[in-house]
């Protein structure tokens, strides 16, 4: 079986533009074939707030109103995603730019309103294999941003996270599957005060141990249970590290976290 | 040889949800494989006015510096292109939205500075014709937005009536190709001031006699000359038409301009 990377990459890399053109080169370099799904950063909040456009939250989550989805689509679907796909072209990597509308890659079920109505936000409901296998096959590395459709004609936003680790899931019938997740941080943080407490490999029970004692940053666990998910569904191996750790993932001297069962 | 439609979109019926519907609904019935290439209405220019950009014109074409590319970048192909390829879903017609730089399939080349810095606009270089058809192949249609890239990471502006003309003459070769400019008049008009006025035939002779003459409205100038360009260079058929004539395209009802050399 060939090798598969998903790369998700997220947090502030997504904004400052050096930052964004040194995990490109070691993007673009690494040998095999490859997907990327990027976040959006801050930046679509930023842009809301100038078109006059309410940041509304509901317990720290986003309430994704009409507005608000057309500000991801202008700023994740749009201005980041194509930028990437440019940088990309520049530096030899043909690539295309993706939601999970185009080709139907990627269908998600409008979230039903219960006590809350989180507005247009999906959650995966198929992945299309063989749409993004053609591209693979064609040398040609898809770029997904966090956005998904439902088929009747609305988009709808989706956490990165799990867009990585649904498609790494559903391409792991065709290949060996790598999930590395690329942000902010070094990796998994023993002490979340300690930028250098880095696990170099977390256990699903070790895991587990640190949810019940609390020892874990809450922004943590959605990205973990994610992980841990892909790794019971087949993925081959789930990487946490910082953008920059990239270039050195298939290094002795990588640093980062590795998930295990 | 089987027949491709190039069918560009633009003017009002891009911001006018209920027109945009209806003008879809006909698309995804047309019978056959079909691209459809969009503009931006004056959608961009009104968020770039809300995001304070300054929206600079010379003779009244307007100059693309960084902050507006990014706009166009956000409008075109994040907001507009990925709404259209939602819709066509909707309407049982498998959508793929794209810029130039998706898969490289149109290369551009940055405009030369001369007396004038248009800044990031780019004049069409080379059309990817294996890479469009490999969509079409799959019955998939491609959906284009006015944007294309230069290889060395740049995105750049495009004019979409140009766009549409390269993708048909690129596609000539492998198809019978219909390229239908659909807008918000009924066609090329004899006089300007009178909607109902339309040519159902007209020739390049009778166009350049009209140029000489001064009769054709200046705005019409660069659309024709696309046209005539696509007929000269092999394309089977330009017409000229109002967004709601194309359910019409092939009845003896059909109201709008057909060219011909």
């Amino acid at each position: 079986m060939k090798t598969l990377y998903v790369i998700k990459v997220g947090g502030k890399v997504i904004n400052e533009e050096a930052q964004m053109d040194a995990f490109l080169d070691d993007f673009a370099t690494l040998h095999g074939m490859k997907i990327l799904v990027h976040g959006g950063g801050n930046m679509a909040s930023e842009v809301a707030t100038k078109l006059g456009i309410e940041v509304k939250m509901h317990e720290g989550r986003r309430i994704t109103d009409k507005k608000t989805l057309e500000v991801a689509l202008m700023i994740y679907a749009g201005l980041l995603n194509k930028k990437l796909v440019a940088k990309l072209h520049a530096r030899q990597c043909t690539a295309i730019g993706l939601t999970g509308a185009d080709m139907n890659l990627i269908t998600a079920r409008k979230r039903p309103v219960r006590e809350v109505n989180y507005g247009y936000v999906g959650d995966v409901a198929e992945i299309n294999q063989m749409g993004i296998g053609s591209f693979l096959q064609k040398n040609c590395c898809p770029v997904f941003c966090a956005l998904t459709h439902d088929m009747q004609g609305n988009m709808l936003n989706t956490n990165a996270d799990t867009i990585a680790s649904e498609i790494a899931i559903a391409m792991s019938g065709l290949y060996n599957t790598r999930l590395v997740y690329c942000f902010d941080k070094k990796g998994v943080l023993e002490d979340p005060d300690q930028e250098d407490s880095v696990i170099p490999e977390l256990s699903l029970s070790r895991y587990k141990t640190m949810l019940t004692e609390k020892s874990i940053h809450t922004g943590m666990i959605p990205k973990l249970d994610n992980s841990f998910s892909a790794l019971v569904k087949g993925v081959g191996s789930v990487t946490i590290c910082h953008a920059d750790a990239l270039k050195n993932l298939n290094q002795m001297s990588f640093k980062g976290t590795n998930l295990t069962l």
